[in-house]
């Protein structure tokens, strides 16, 4: 299999921004092991069925990290559909089972429920740091809760406010983007198991019109998931859910955002200061300038996330009936990259607020 | 007071989209008067904790609605400065008090809190609205539960579906949209009055150092407006809020975007249509045609709404430090017209779903 | 005709934002003559083609300005459509050639041609504006060409620049604008006169197959109204030259942002200040502040101008094969709001340059 | 050096999306070898006009393609800083003249001419593909001009129209497109060699206070080049510039969704129909059917390139004064996958153009 070096293109997501964690999530790689993982645990309700032999699963289940993303995409070539192109390779690796693979499914039974469970493993490493930053800022507040300084209305000196106080903006309104988020949590559901158009058609002949049977098949496949499926799908899960996401994602950059431009105007007061490593150059032509370059790169990269719910906004409201593809392509760009933005930018707020440096005096001057 | 005619410039807003009950609440009136609640609530709130005498409070009531637009224009000419204008116009009508109203108090302290007011109840309309909706979906779904037509997948024949099951898509898209409102209700809050940096300190001062008696201040006039308190603000309340609002909107606005458009390519198959009047024109050149229209504003308007959640996110992303005002001019257009629009979205979709023909002979033709 | 106070909805840019000639071009008055005036100019030149009588004719230019929007109003309620229930009051008004109004015509055919007749006399006011005000940042520069500030990157001082030098950064944005609306000029054609789907078959009809007279009628009839038009329209103009109005009116917004927030930095730094009206008031609780208002305005109106090309581009990408309506109501706002908001920022950009005052003191103690 | 594979995060334009062409011009190697294309120029320019001997300029010359990214990226982790880390790799390998690489230079003379030499060879590709699809679909409107088909409007049937009038929407829509460009390709400058803020302050010390050799230094750098120097700049080329191009791309991406949306109706029409493989596989539910997947994803592409001039707005408007980094981050992100993404939809609009069949059977059908 081929790999990539710089002389081919590459997104700065590949290898600067972002966590390790994020980018593994949103690997193709770990994309197609995903779609196995859910054509495997469909295979294993199915047999607790009686749609395949103990003996079929078992093969299926053994090969379910066997990727060969080489023939894969060779196939791909042909087929111009990727799912069928890791299905066949799948299947071909299961001599027994290989045709059952997939039993009565449509692409997005697969997709769908893959990217619901990355979507949901992405938001608990953004939880994570999420609730890191929050400890951080508190950490902060406690410190300068009583340090004063001025308050500034319009960039003009208004009245005297803490320090801390003012940090407690912020931490207010990620507290906020975490209230979102569990209320997120809490309503993304995913697409289950319902077929071409949402009616579950295919898998009610199965077995045969008994639709009892068909409704406990999904019932068991998003248990094994540990997720909940919506009530209703068409072809797809409502493609409002990646707006909502994109929509928080977005709020938590915007936070994010105030602190890191409100840090920058600190700076330049002389009031504040983010960390700057030994051996840093502040610019080719000044090396000894201090810029905030972490808090600047925080709102370059808030910027960029802020335009990505317009996208999610007509692949939900131009779904055409039960589906078109006006998603597809895009949303493979906007929701990996939303999330690598803003684990970065998570990143970065860490650094800044757990070593940022006050300079007492130019408060002091400031306030006089 | 000067009127306005059809030969100034009028927003469709005042004249065509939108209700009657939306208009109202953004009409400047409803908001100076709107600011006059809130001033006479801080009064009698002031006037219980010993700030006020019971005269100069029953002056200040029994002149809020009393408002004259003329001479608060002309004064805000001199000072630049409406909310001024229209305190020293109010001031100027009780001779005992007058001195009394805004004691304290802050621009925003007054703004703020009347837009949360403003917002909420236009909330309310639209709540009121969307469950009305829902019921006729839910009418639509019972009745066509079982009327089996052609589903469509890339807008090509995929499998049968019923009628019924496509517009549960539609119901349910808009059921999200009234979880994520019930979570909003719950989450918007008010400035409450914390004075020009957050910090409530003119109202320390008025109490000699007392925060007991500022948190109390705080609390009663909440309660006498019927809103809750944000713990900490700045200047403003959290505009991220306003970016939350938005979103909500535009998310409403995208799942009836998908339904309108989704009745376009049906009234194109020939299987729907929505209602014509009867002295309706389809086009000059070519009366006889049955255009969607109705679907199409619903369309149209949705777009608009789509663009607005961005100006409010850079107005929460880049209010420094305690408040700048990059966000006044423009929130004064985009909230309005963003509820008006949903407002007009929302009584066209309820005018189609309440009368659209189901043309059976061409759902027909389309299964065969 | 009932007119409208601030008890309804009025827009500020009906009462606040804009000049009193860019909100007459978007009244809706303007626009019913506009139309008037095309059905006139087209009378005249069916004229001269032998398909109207002189008398029928002059009938018809008599009663150009004769409008009746009551009627208009009511006609529009029954018949669903705006530019028929004008067409039918225009000719109940002419009871000799009233039938011959819009002969061949379809909607588009006169509403495309008169909108562009706005949009060009919106430019030219934007342009005269824009003349104007680079004329003042000459004279600005002119004058300050050697005084010496501090140059700063990252918000951190860097090399000392002059302020002549710096105000030349704005100076050659606003020239970039200028190009670009040179370049605009030359390319904004309009409909001209070309039927239902764009084919002039309405016309070859009336002239018995004759598609010499049909070009001969179009290019008549676009010299009586001194514009250009494109070789090939479907129902309506390319409404790409939505996009491309916009973009440019979103380029200009943007050099005057960059300004405007330049400046209120500057006036942080306490080296330069916008006028003072003399009983400005800064701010209720601190009456004494100097706050950069007409330049926050400025920032503020053009991020709203910033978005609305993100509609237009769907009107454009979504106007499926000879026209649907998804652009109708939506282009009723964002065409007119944002000239209207970019007129703002240009009276007020020149407010400011024309008016700003230097802080020697500051500069220079900036600069040690 | 590290190379990566399908286990990382890997854009979907890195192996998917886009011709090698473009990813080359994109990639870090690229980049990194245009910055010494830029030191080499200056080097010479400078060995011409006295401050580097011939010696130390061959050295520099031989070795410009001489990349070690291994070192570069490591020294970038203490430095912080990637154009002084490549700068300091490049001097290493030339002890005789290496300390004389990037005289008098800040960053932004490198990144900048680099950066646009970049984007005026991404136009060109760009150009050549929108020439060789005009032609394209010149030869179909040639082929169909007289093939009657049914016009509509609302997607409702109207009046007849031939096919080739309809493709010439599209074809005039892209000669629109091709206009814009021509009118970017003239106006698109580079910053030149203007030091820290704009005022070439470096280069005239270097010069001993010279001005005429600083403008001899500029002129022979950027006739090197094969470009035009902005008169004025700041650090940077103005940003205005990168929200042109990405407008430019997002009009040409506007024609091609108007295009392919309208393709997609045909095809559900029954009317045309986008090439199919011989092997290629419809769905895995249904394999039969013929999705215009190569429509709908020119849809979805453009739908992502049309966000991305909202970022570049925020970029000029907010940068701050003579520059701040707001734009950094994010440009690495949109300026290039708004190529890659517009390339792969010329890609895919030609494979449809050249390609697309007819269905005369149901184009009479729908014409009855």
């Amino acid at each position: 299999m081929e790999g990539f070096s710089y002389k081919d293109y590459l997104s700065y997501f590949t290898f600067r921004y972002g966590s390790k964690e994020m980018r593994e999530i949103f690997s193709l790689y770990n994309l197609r092991i995903t779609w196995r993982k859910i054509w495997t645990a469909l295979a294993k309700t199915q047999m607790e069925l009686g749609l395949l032999s103990k003996v079929e699963y078992e093969e299926i289940e053994k090969n379910k990290a066997n990727l060969n993303l080489e023939k894969s995409f060779a196939l791909e070539k042909e087929l111009q559909h990727d799912l069928m192109a890791e299905l066949k390779v799948y299947a071909s690796q299961c001599p027994k089972g290989g045709g059952k693979i997939h039993l009565g499914a449509t692409s997005t039974d697969i997709l769908d429920n893959a990217e619901i469970l990355c979507f949901k493993k992405a938001l608990d490493l953004i939880k994570d740091k999420l609730i890191l930053l929050l400890k951080e800022f508190i950490k902060f507040i406690e410190n300068y809760k009583d340090l004063v300084c001025m308050g500034f209305t319009h960039l003009q000196s208004a009245e005297p406010i803490t320090l801390g106080y003012r940090f407690s903006f912020y931490l207010q309104d990620l507290y906020l983007d975490l209230l979102m988020m569990k209320f997120l949590e809490k309503e993304i559901k995913t697409k289950g198991i319902k077929g071409a158009v949402g009616t579950s058609a295919s898998f009610v002949n199965l077995f045969e019109g008994d639709f009892k049977k068909t409704e406990i098949l999904e019932k068991k496949l998003i248990r094994e998931l540990n997720l909940e499926a919506f009530l209703i799908t068409a072809q797809t899960y409502p493609r409002k859910i990646d707006f909502w996401i994109l929509n928080f994602l977005a709020s938590l950059a915007q936070s994010l955002h105030k602190f890191a431009a409100d840090l920058r105007i600190m700076q330049s007061f002389g009031e504040l200061q983010e960390p700057f490593l030994k051996y840093q150059v502040g610019s080719s032509a000044m090396p000894f300038k201090k810029n905030p370059i972490l808090a600047e790169r925080i709102c370059s990269l808030a910027e960029y996330i802020k335009v990505l719910p317009q996208v999610a906004w007509n692949n939900a409201a131009d779904t055409l009936l039960e589906r078109t593809l006006d998603d597809s392509a895009n949303r493979r760009i906007i929701m990996s990259e939303a999330f690598l933005s803003l684990d970065e930018i998570l990143i970065l707020a860490e650094k800044i607020i757990s070593k940022v440096k006050i300079n007492q005096f130019n408060i002091n001057k400031n306030l006089a």
